[in-house]
């Protein structure tokens, strides 16, 4: 059941409404819209009555859902979300005008490692870095990652470049410590449907970044995201990396389509991993230059400064030239979509 | 690395091998086979120097593993596993002769519900009951199981029926409760990769049913029992379950020929979800059938005893009647591959 | 739609509602059952009145078709159809209580390859021989069999061995010449969608195999049927062969769960294709022990009596002796589901 | 074998090798290039002397082809191949710098739907118009198309519009009369391997439109077009239409990683038709931005006057309109790419 108010309705109003859900059991979910405020409620096992709120001040209908996912829908809200990410003076949103660019090594691998990958993708105008602490690998023998030291040196990193950290978190305990540093938590594709994890980032003050399972439809992928903003998260990216199919000329195969069914269904942004969709190098400047052009809200890249002795993910990460080169192709393809990066020839010119 | 003793070798040389593997940083894993025993080394990074090892009394020979697996391996241990399941007085084992044969409800709904359902599965030949009392589910608005209040009434079947009670965790703290519970500790399809997971039921002292996900590849699958295997506890069953493919006559495409890709390639036994594996009740009773006769070590099996009502699944279960005609038709062709189960023509017509 | 006779209908009565069917410019496919005659109608383009026939003399009723497919319906024949192969005396039949087995070598190679393997593969059982003389290849610069010399080998072999020959037809001119040799024409997965083939053949007084597409979903593959059917030709036999999907353990993921689909949907027996559903040799018996187990109608299997030295898909035929052994176990579990095969331990001990 | 000239080689240099490759009882294929040329070599069943062509004059160097395919092969030719299309003077070329795009119909439904859609599309830029005469359609129930009379709309299409005509033939007798009309033969993806009629569109003096199949790898898809080179048409543009896998929020699923894939391992032109690989109309106009973006060569597209009424495929069809913005859209993205189209604006807006 979707609540939706008037144009005119007050705060109050809304507040009553609210009041009014709670006392049935059940949870409110305002959702303030540039016209008009819209409450999503859960809890309910079952069809509630539309009387029950049509009949309450500022009320405009209250209209049953459609779909099996309530909060993430486009019927609950039919502007684009906006999800800020760390302080406001950052200035860092996805969902805007400016594409969301993340950039950085699979892992974090040392200090002099990390900061070298921070200097080049800032240069190039990438706003948020990626780096992994915690990594969930396939073989109980490789690299798992730097763990919390890692989690320092991109704090470190932010301090010093201001760059916006996004990085993995493998379970609920193991966010605890995460969100003490990340200004985004990443659900990794094998977790997309860990709902114990995401119940947990569902109580986050933290943007979370949800990677689409190998293997999960549209339907999966938005009930995922519906488990985060159900704990009352609504800060969610959506983040395409290809799927599982027969093909085997790439890793995965990058299912771009996907981007304008989100954008059809839902309100939340969803970016594409040009790197893990492809699983190789070459594949990922043409790739990137696809997902900005279907729609992306921005892209999620592999860029490494010693790709050749990367410790993991070597063979699809970017060489900082090549992510240079990224930046300068999407940014005028970005622009035939009215929209923009950060990216400035004349200054990466001009840096040292 | 794989250190093979000779078949005359004693406790004391085996055990100076593995302090030799302790004193190199590394972690033993001896594994007994019926003419000798062989053990396993996790923890190095890179190849070891089969000299070490091979001048030790008692050592055959010191061989490199050629799969990113190594625990789980037919190269370890040539012999099928066979996983004790409960006490040893309850006789269950998965692997030997005799099928492994776990029926019940998707999950707990009431006791009423599942002492019927043990009651005729149990009539009807299992020695298991599944049922879950945590369940994963796609919605975060769908019944999610009666949690530990289910675990209790578990417990009361266990005791009522003498049924070895194999039930779902969920994440690692959840774990600490469902071991208190459950014979079997049943990792879901959807947590495959979920490695602090696997991590965790690795340090239980209770078997572990490992479902393949949705989009595993064998090595994959492999790959998670051997996160189970490194930490200790190599009492592991595989269940395959059904892959995603384009195909839609049924939910999941079922893979029986993951079975002998499964025992050419490990020593653990797997077993077969024909429910899952096809999402509907017509299905179930012929992939049973073909389950069995391709070699799988048992099946796991959906039955309620008012399918119709039930509260999750309920498609896919079978009605009792149903799974007492699947034993009556598998029993025959298990005697074709030299294979038992507990079915009795007999002592089912004599029950009232 | 479908014009259903009464049980005590006449022949007449039947020919008065063709007669009618056609002087309305469609085409009547009249298909006696045990108990009724029905009728199918097509070649119309939108749907037509019931009462046009019910007032006929003889019909029970006329119901509308509520699947894309008519000819190949249960709606329209409940009971299984039997497909005799060859000349009534050489008493083969696929779909009734004797499983159709198949065996032979991938391509016909030379007259001794050919000979041994009729040889082999009659002594354990078989009643047909499959061996391509047209081989579709991926590659133009395979080998592409040796075309009508091949032929006459077949027809050799059927007059020596009394054996029924499978053989792939692959374009409708050149059907002319191999429904000149062959007693069942194979139509091949790549070419399951091959309209003008498909037409072709369903204007042949040979019975047809079709066997599944690579990514063909179950109404393609029965519509595919249709086709054939709707030209007049209703011995067709379907044959599931796997399909294409990510898992890498076998070559194609073979698809047992079609075979109750199929069953559940058509009257037309379908077969498995346990060589290419699984690509290697050492899959194959325990998937033909599983095809039978679900219920097939029969196996076509790969048997070539110098595997090692094959011309094609050598790694995936049987050695004979092999083939004899899947007999052995195939025809107990056949037993379990009511049905018999033409393997006789005794007369095979007896051969030379 | 791949026979590599010395840039200064005189045509009688290469005809030379050409005799002794045809006295040796195979087939050359020389193939121009910018600097020298190559000369591919069929027929062989196994590997060659180097050295019986290393000694001839005007020859480089004899090297062995790593591929399972030679002559769509980069190391046969490492320049993109041009493909004509239609007299000289029309100045339609495939692979070049303008960006090929064939837009109209699913089918021919009339003279006056045709003539609607032909306009339209020249209006928008088009240089090329698609539409079905044979339609290979899944129901054999379903309109297969007007035939010749379609083909002849077609030819009168051309001579009003100046449109190169585009489209399918779906067997090889049924070739003979689609090239006396067609300017580029289209082989559909359910035909991709079709051996036959790959064969006979190898013998045709038109271009080639090879469409990839539903579930074909890389290497299938090159190999299906190795053979129509193989047989003397060297003019083949190849075409990704999507891929069946499990995602079902489109009908299939565009691979757009098959691009620079294709790129990468040959030298042939390969454009992308958005809409079968979407299915929805609405997907159409972002993913053809995508397909620019990607590196395609050009775009498929279907586009119907009225296509609510269309007899096929309606709902994946662009409305005309749509088509303008997808022109306007698609120009300043190929621009990046440092290609260009025959959209103008101007030009639009000054036609009635």
């Amino acid at each position: 059941m979707l609540v939706v108010m008037k144009p005119g309705a007050t705060d109050e109003n809304v507040a009553q409404v609210c009041r009014k859900i709670e006392s049935m059991g059940f949870r409110p979910h305002p959702m303030p819209g540039a016209l008009r405020t819209a409450i999503g409620i859960t809890g309910n096992s079952g069809p509630l009555e539309p009387a029950e709120f049509e009949t309450l001040p500022g009320v405009a209908e209250a209209i049953p859902v459609s779909k099996p996912y309530k909060l993430v829908s486009r019927e609950l809200k039919d502007e684009p979300s906006l999800i800020p990410v760390g302080p406001p003076e950052a200035g860092v949103v996805v969902g805007g005008p400016e594409l969301a660019i993340i950039a950085g090594p699979c892992a974090v691998e040392s200090r002099d490692q990390i900061f070298a990958a921070a200097d080049r993708v800032q240069r190039a105008g990438a706003r948020m870095l990626r780096g992994g602490a915690f990594k969930p690998r396939t073989s109980p023998y490789a690299f798992q990652g730097m763990g919390e030291e890692g989690l320092q040196l991109l704090a470190e990193v932010r301090r010093e470049f201001g760059l916006m950290i996004v990085t993995e978190t493998i379970d609920p305990e193991n966010c605890d410590l995460v969100e003490q540093y990340a200004d985004v938590l990443q659900v990794g594709a094998r977790n997309m449907q860990n709902f114990s994890l995401l119940k947990r980032v569902g109580r986050s003050k933290k943007p979370v970044l949800l990677k689409r399972g190998l293997s999960a439809t549209l339907d999966e992928f938005l009930m995922a995201a519906e488990y985060i903003l159900s704990e009352g998260n609504y800060n969610v990216i959506l983040c395409e990396r290809g799927v599982r199919t027969f093909a085997d000329h790439t890793r995965n195969t990058l299912d771009l389509s996907v981007i304008p069914a989100v954008k059809a269904a839902s309100h939340l942004p969803i970016i594409v991993d040009p790197s893990h969709g492809t699983g190789k190098r070459d594949k990922v400047l043409p790739l990137a230059r696809a997902a900005v052009a279907v729609g992306a809200d921005g892209l999620i890249v592999e860029v490494h400064p010693d790709a050749d002795h990367a410790r993991s993910d070597g063979y699809q990460s970017l060489y900082p030239d090549q992510f240079e080169g990224l930046m300068r192709e999407i940014t005028p393809i970005a622009a035939v979509l009215g929209r923009t990066t950060s990216f400035s020839p004349a200054e990466l010119a001009a840096r040292p």
